[in-house]
């Protein structure tokens, strides 16, 4: 397989045209033009597909699918549950979604359903099945999409039931929840689960994290009714995916890719400029949810609509976003969408072609980027990443503090980024992970504020560092439990013992401490920004000061702000401060990875991002991306192959603005 | 018919004192003292008028009449529709409004009426009626308001299933809906006219424009309602009018005022002060929806309550902002309120006597505007403006370009200002008229941001440059049909042939980019804010590159960013860009005049506002007005009488800050 | 009694403990270390106390009152209202409370009760009167907090229903509530006492004004049922309080005290720290409630956690600020709360033990105070402010000012504080009184933007002047009635003979006005921001003119500003001003002071806040408190006592960052 390239094809917003085959003919001709190898199809034609209940009309559909095939393009087909159609809703007005005010949401956007309503779930198993019966052995369709990002969450009558069951399945019994979400506080004791209230607004920490969870339950169970009639009428090389949303944070991730073949997600910059290395964690991320290669399913070509200001991407810089996801495990990169149609909520998105089925001039890079992937072949099939690194990401722990962020500005995934960043820069691959994953491979693993940490989390921690690995907690980790409940005993908690230090208070700061660390740590000059925790060495451990607050709110003058802890064979470090600059955050992260031995994959100069893929042979290859608006020279340690060019490079590498290398070491 | 000038009178709100007809007698003593020949009333009495269904009681109001009457005082009565009183409300609810939110609204503000209740209907043509019977015939009553600011939309069923109705008489079929709204998009094909929402935020644009033109309809058909029955009963010279707001975008004006023998507007400053190059755009849009004199209905006497800051205007502000209105076409000025009442919501509302009765200190500066008055008698009687300049106005363009900005900051009005300002900087008269009024009497036209343009006004457009004209086009312009749909074809669409080029593609820009020009249009320092487009000359045009793109986001760089085509005996001027600063686009505005052969209509110092008024026997009148708050002094070309002060003026005339001239060559 | 000292206690929270009573018994040994001596208990505990309806279970809070006995600590019962259980809104959903938007609160939070509601009434009527008869007479109830910081409105049927009801109680007829509220404004006459409405966003003055007194009147009934169920119950040294918030304006503070023995409030500084001369007046304004000494039934121990920064106070900030609070009046301090319940929506509220059981770092500093006021003794007992000056706190003018601001920026509140503030700074203490409080025993009255003022407050207030007070009069002061109506005449209405100037104009300033004043006022360089009256002596008036407007608006310029008026044997000094600068309000209230001839209670350095409190013997005792961060000296006019450290001062006292001294001249 090589990599995947297409787009969005909506063929149904020109079956009005007088001859639509010969529209799409003519379109296609562009996509090949483009060396275009994919095109997802379906996702929001349940109106065309199934004009009436039960009545498929699946022909314009099949000669796309067809015609697409003849030009060498494969199709994934989305299941247009996203979209159910008007004579549904109107048939069945409880299938339409109720906001936090109340409100039913209104037909006439995208995802209007609730996820829990049974006469929704019936028209959608109709439709699915037929869809699996029409195209499932289908030879060009590759794989199936399910729905459409998942984003809404309900307050019907109908949730606020089976969020109780959920409950009441859960907890077995009421007097356990209230044990586990403190009821007698303000008197919240319940005596009948029908009590039990859909938060609006803050509400008891136990409550919002349950329903975290039955939003991740009732999505999960609402893609796996239609994962249940797919998997048996599609054919056994076709994989089914789900499109996520970047740091989306409405329902468990890790959860809902269980029961998918692989994952997909939903890539836009939208405003402003790449970001690579913040946006290489949201790659990383997607990589995380199956632990292997992942699709891009939508990427924008050039601007997107749905922002303040939708700039468009520089001349040079959607090439470079390509390959920048590619080096972070994508296998796959579909612009969203092909062609505007005349009307509807996004004429203003950037598109291939122009409604007048001309190509823009964002067409040209498309077409580049597509020559770079014919020019490959099949080197990159089967390579992956061998991160030595992993960041633990809890959606557990994000939610607990996105509703008790104590301080305004602390955010979790910012705070997560805060210790990506330094990597990235540093060209040492990660691996962003569920708090349950193996950690064996690894040689150093990151905890970042993870305030909701299980018994097993904590164990699998503590065995990794006396397995010898470098482990490092952050600020608020290990404070409470899975109920959102404190723990009886103070941060961090069950790795009190391991990290050699307790917290014996935190600290929301009004203005930033200040710190005095080891020089490497940077000198007197260091501040703690948002947080800060007094620490306290444990009587009798050898705990190494990495750095103490000075003079600041009269409780942390003079305490222990980071320190480290040799325990088994590994170490701990403790940091009990969120440091104020990026740049004394990479004094800090350099100096852990210095002492976790992790190595980068390739030193380049600034902004040079380079990644090593590991090839099924063993054999590496490296690409690089000059993210500057510059030509910038990258000195090689070694002879290499410029795949793209096929030149060979040695001694050093030009890359021009924007410019990429695949390089493979001979 | 000399100028008009007065006050909004409620004699309604002191029928508690002991004898309020001595308290009118005292107050009316005082009108005279200002010299106010014209006062508003009626306007909010409903519940005075009709204190019970059915039972009316003019008494008062007749009173007032015929007291203002003997005092010189003419009359204007205003319909009391937008105050329906708490024992309608109460028969009725559902004449209340229903919000976006889907509540009713509550009774005790104004303009709480659902625009389409029969029930409402109903009582308003009962009272109105009445009205007319009444007063209709009374000499002194010289024109009719109808309603108040009409400002409200409803979400209620009623007007759901009406909005229905109104698309089924205009599209027909389902099929033709379907079809110009593309439905397909997002599955949003319907199938019955039942299914179809008011659109709550975000909707299909084609839904949305559609909205808007409901509105539109819904308040024109209920102004129709109180025009019937007051028509056959007025007597001949009264006029019936509707005082509009500002730049309100609720409803199309031109299509309100239609039925309208006069079009009047409520100018408040609000907060801060007079900016002279931007509200005599104002002016003149109102002048442009009859296309002759208005009325301004209502103004500030010295300040407002109901902005976040209600300062008042300087001494001597409100007398040159009065001369301003009269310099763009008003016959009248009104101010709003005369007293404030003791209670109720505007309590804080500037008025010219206090509450106890007493004149305030700004009644001193109504004394000065009413001596101008009276020393000009009638020589400004019939005098009219004679712009060569129009700028057309699209209320559909406008609609559809906020609800679809693309860039936050792209602003429909501030974009028109944008070529007013420098207009109204050099003097030049303009006509701000509807897309569909006729050209020949200019030699420029422009259309700004004209995204919705019809092949009729294309085809007029394109007549008027063929005929010798110039026309300006700029960013956005012609991009999308009647029915906010995308046009099968690029910028500037039925008019690129004229213009000689197309644009390839639009840009949303989120820094400004960098334009080449040649060096009257700014050098190289100019840029684009917000909006660029890249031009392509069309093969075998002729066409003049005036400015180039510098190297900005890669697509633009180099590219042609304002051209000008010769086109029959006339030219086309494209503008791609959106000058960042204004000094710029004076460069740019004062060349396009330059090439159009436009003429201002005084050359004066700045900020000295002169405008030449004719008189219907040919004669030139010039109002000169300094917006300084200092002295200045303005060369004259001719010799003058002044006729506020009868001096003659010559060679150059001395203003006072704040000063005012009108000059009758000699 | 000494002072009390001690926390907010919720055994309620460890029941689920395998022992309870050892958990609370290891609580007690650390109160007891903290030298606590009292604690509050019960408030939110309805769903342990009465777990079904009627079935009561005292047992627990029997024990733990018993348990505190023995250790010295006494005890405050709070009454459960403010937390409604499941099962009471489960069987009767019309109790909780419905918000602006038309919607029922949710259970869970708290206060989510309608007022009103009688079936809640009858719930907490059972309830109390069983606490009542339980605990009544336990010799160690020292003192009954009433429900929890009332602070909810409810828009519910029956609410709108008892407001009609209330209105024609007050008014009598529908004529004169018409009369008052200038109804024929807006056609808003009303026919029907079923047609008024509650107010939803801005309305009729009147019925705004109204709606808080509503609103007063509904909370006080709701207390008053509860007192009446305690006060034959409880034994006769037993008090009766109620907690309020802050500046809370929800309804009048003044009406609510009434029917209590004892005012208490909780204070929060929340984000940020101390600014002793603002939150002086907070703690004045509850002394003010009943006149006397008042309790701090809650403060922070450290930080809160319902701040957008929740920071902590720094190191001996918390015992300057209980200082400063006894400084001003209280004769207790309660910490909120003594440990975190492991959930519940408060985990991260500063506590003095954590969940742990452990002692937290802030609890060193809660000893410290411990230790304060165990070295006191009882000589504090009864002591007493004894301030010569008044500023006047009128609900009615706040809530009239808010509704109609005029300038945005116009805070009633702040206002108050720009007075207060320079009185601070000299050590002067102040009385915050309602407007019908007596004044015989001040010298200097302020009388701060008093917008609504009644024939009865003006009478007291010329009495004043007349025996020989000096009276401030500032701008807004006089405008309306009761009724928010405007007054038949200029500021400032019923006092304008005394003040010997009226208001020709009040001016909402968009920029500020320069002023030239005597030297002593600031001379030419003062400025008066947001609001400006331009005043006229009366004639035949003898007006000292103290500033002048310079050039402004030109209707300012030149007119008096800020005038002294000699009248009876006292003074009136009119503030038409609003002095942009803290530095020129200093000037301005210190040449009043040395006009009143009042005296301060001691001169101390900047920051250095200095109270005199008067024994019942008459001996004086000295409270210091040194608010910076850095040590003062302080030069002492007589030897004294410091009886904290029972070290002799004489001479000068030197004081530590945050340190504090009570002094008693020997």
């Amino acid at each position: 397989m090589t990599l995947s390239f297409g787009v969005a094809y909506y063929p149904e917003h020109w079956l009005h045209l007088p001859d639509p085959r010969a529209a799409r003919a003519a379109e296609i001709n562009l996509m090949r033009a483009a060396s275009f190898n994919v095109a997802r199809l379906g996702e929001f034609a349940w109106s065309l597909l199934e004009p009436a209940p039960g009545q498929f009309d699946f022909g314009w559909l099949h000669d796309s699918i067809d015609e697409l095939a003849q030009a060498g393009i494969q199709t994934v087909l989305g299941t247009p549950s996203a979209a159910p159609p008007a004579w549904l809703v109107q048939q069945h007005p409880g299938i339409l979604a109720v906001d936090e005010a109340g409100r039913r949401v209104q037909f006439g956007n995208r995802c209007h359903y609730c996820v829990n309503a049974p006469e929704f779930h019936s028209a959608v198993q109709r439709l699915v099945g037929a869809l699996a019966r029409e195209f499932g052995q289908h030879p060009n369709v590759i794989g199936w999409q399910i729905d459409n990002e998942y984003n809404r969450y309900c307050y019907c009558e109908r949730c606020q039931q089976l969020f109780q069951q959920f409950l009441a399945q859960r907890y077995g019994s009421l007097d356990q929840l209230n044990l586990h979400w403190a009821t007698p506080y303000w008197s919240q004791t319940y005596q009948d689960w029908a009590q039990i209230p859909l938060p609006i607004g803050p509400h008891n920490p136990g409550l919002m994290l349950e329903h975290r969870r039955f939003v991740t339950h009732s999505y999960r169970r609402f893609q796996k009714l239609q994962i249940d009639l797919l998997r048996p009428q599609i054919h056994p090389a076709a994989w089914i995916t789900h499109n996520f949303m970047f740091w989306h944070d409405g329902y468990d991730h890790y959860d809902l890719s269980a029961d998918l073949d692989l994952a997909s997600w939903d890539w836009y910059v939208g405003s402003g400029h790449l970001d690579y290395q913040a946006s290489g964690a949201a790659h990383d991320l997607v990589r995380g949810y199956k632990r292997r290669s992942f699709w891009l399913m939508e990427t924008q070509p050039g601007n997107v609509n749905w922002r303040k200001v939708n700039n468009v991407l520089n001349r040079g810089e959607t090439r470079a976003a390509i390959w920048h996801a590619i080096a972070h495990g994508a296998q796959a990169a579909l612009f969203w969408q092909w062609r505007s149609a005349l009307g509807g909520q996004e004429q203003y998105h950037g598109t291939l072609i122009d409604q007048a089925g001309r190509p823009r001039p964002f067409f040209s890079e498309a077409q580049d980027i597509g020559r770079d992937f014919a020019a490959l072949g099949g080197v990159l099939d089967g390579a992956e990443l061998r991160p030595q690194v992993a960041i633990l990401n809890s959606y557990d722990s994000r939610w607990s503090i996105q509703a008790q962020r104590h301080h305004n500005n602390f955010d979790y995934v910012s705070h997560l980024l805060h210790y990506y960043k330094p990597l990235a820069a540093r060209n040492i691959s990660v691996d962003i992970v569920s708090p349950d994953a193996p950690l064996e491979q690894y040689q150093l693993v990151i905890v970042p504020a993870q305030v909701i940490l299980s018994p097993a989390q904590a164990a699998a921690l503590e065995a990794f560092v006396l397995g010898g690995g470098h482990l490092v907690l952050t600020i608020r980790t290990g404070m409470k439990d899975g109920y959102n409940a404190l723990l009886p005993q103070r941060q961090p908690g069950l790795l009190t013992r391991a990290a050699g230090v307790e917290v014996e208070e935190y600290y929301a700061l009004e203005q930033s401490a200040p710190l005095q660390g080891v020089p490497q740590l940077g000198g007197t000059e260091s501040r703690s920004t948002l947080w800060a925790e007094r620490l306290a060495p444990l009587p009798g451990c050898d705990v190494q000061i990495l750095a103490r607050f000075c003079a600041s709110n009269g409780w942390l003058d003079g305490r222990p702000a980071v320190t480290r802890h040799a325990y088994g064979r590994g170490q701990v470090t403790y940091v009990g401060v969120y440091l104020e600059s990026l740049a004394d955050q990479q004094v800090l992260v350099d100096d852990i990875v210095a002492c976790s031995g992790v190595q980068p994959d390739l030193a380049a100069p600034e902004n040079i991002e380079a990644r090593r893929l590991v090839q099924p042979g063993g054999g590496s290859l490296y690409i690089l991306i000059n993210h500057n608006r510059f030509p910038a020279v990258v000195p090689l340690p070694w002879k290499a192959a410029n795949l793209l060019c096929g030149q060979p490079a040695a001694g050093e590498l030009s890359l021009e603005p924007y410019g990429v290398a695949v390089l493979q070491p001979v």
